[in-house]
């Protein structure tokens, strides 16, 4: 591994899934709400409507921060499961739990020895605010926070990818992004970003385990960020 | 003061000057190059060129990141001392002593106890590739690294200061602006921001020490990063 190792300046690392559960804290969170649903269920809808809403906010070119787009799908799902009497005040609460989702056992560390080593930074569809204050609250110890809202374009839009390796003034070679999801580090790979492929079995749910097959085509395939340090001598 | 900092939520810091010795880092990276130059008046040469060249930025329209500017500046500033031989990768190495200046003595422990509190940020005209280099190097501990470069905008255009309100999602009147600087906390204040000053006698070096009278209107007024926390109860 010396030479990836060697080569890379960068690691720009997924959020949702990737470093943090949202399953499983947004679960937590409408659970200890007593709300009338089944908390799995409900995390599942609302972020079923995550990837339609950015698409929209791209096709419209008019930029909306994800905390906007999380709050408008809330505000479907609570209907959808019939929840008509939530009041505003637990709404702006409960919309917020995307700032306070728990980072998975491995990931405070992992990031941390990478951090010896390498330069590494979040690069999420969330916004800038809602990642400060995740990281803030979970020890993330980013050296920097990347966001869409940098770049006013959500991934898997090639300019959030280029982004991280302008912002750096380095090569988009030299920069590796670490995430749970296939699709993402394929269209880094499109941008010329080296890529890790990080297994989330259970970001679904211990319910519903979802495939961690490798792809080929990746740079590295890690267990977790622990194992991915490891893998770059960390 | 529990009134004052009760209220503020997010502190944003200038940096050049404010958190990191500028002058003392440009001039002993200057001297240690053995340029026919006299270091103190090269760094104060060079940094003269900031405002003005940010300044055309602004009127053209056309956003060029600081580091582009810090190399131009460089080029003249280098004719202007009658230095026409140095190479091009130690032009390149010489213009990066921006990302490695150093902290005041005061600096990591201050912004560490008012970390404590507060989300802090930075909120500079360096591009966000040079504080994160900087807070990496000198390990200033930022929830976040805000720029110039986030909001297209140098300061003192209100789009900066006003940035980091609704980056955070809070009142700019829940932002405090620390700075060495009665200009850019004039400016802040005009946008609704709350103001702390710095005094930094020595910026410009220990030969020509600068007035840090303090000016009324500023909400706190400091000798130091960590009596701005001792101020703020942290």
């Amino acid at each position: 591994m010396t030479e990836i190792a060697d080569k890379i300046r960068v690691i720009a690392f997924d959020i949702f899934g990737t470093v943090v559960d949202w399953h499983g804290s947004v679960s937590r969170e409408v659970a200890a709400m007593n709300l009338a649903v089944e908390p799995a269920a409900f995390a599942l809808a609302w972020r079923a409507g995550y990837k339609p809403a950015m698409a929209e906010v791209m096709q419209r070119g008019e930029w909306v921060i994800l905390d906007v787009l999380h709050r408008r799908i809330l505000d479907r799902v609570l209907e959808d499961f019939a929840i008509d009497d939530l009041p505003e005040a637990e709404r702006r609460h409960l919309n917020q739990v995307w700032h306070r989702l728990e980072p998975w056992p491995d990931s405070v560390e992992g990031l941390t020895r990478l951090k010896s080593r390498y330069t590494i930074c979040s690069l999420s569809n969330g916004n800038i605010g809602l990642l400060t204050e995740m990281a803030k609250r979970a020890g993330l110890p980013w050296d920097c926070i990347l966001s869409a809202e940098n770049f006013n374009k959500y991934k898997p839009h090639p300019d959030a990818y280029l982004g991280v390796a302008r912002t750096f003034a380095v090569e988009p070679g030299q920069v590796m992004l670490a995430a749970a999801h296939h699709s993402d580090l394929e269209a880094a790979r499109n941008c010329g970003l080296e890529t890790a492929y990080i297994e989330r079995p259970y970001e679904y749910g211990r319910g519903q385990p979802k495939s961690v097959a490798p792809w080929e085509a990746n740079t590295l395939h890690s267990t977790s960020i622990i194992d991915l340090a490891r893998q770059l001598d960390c």
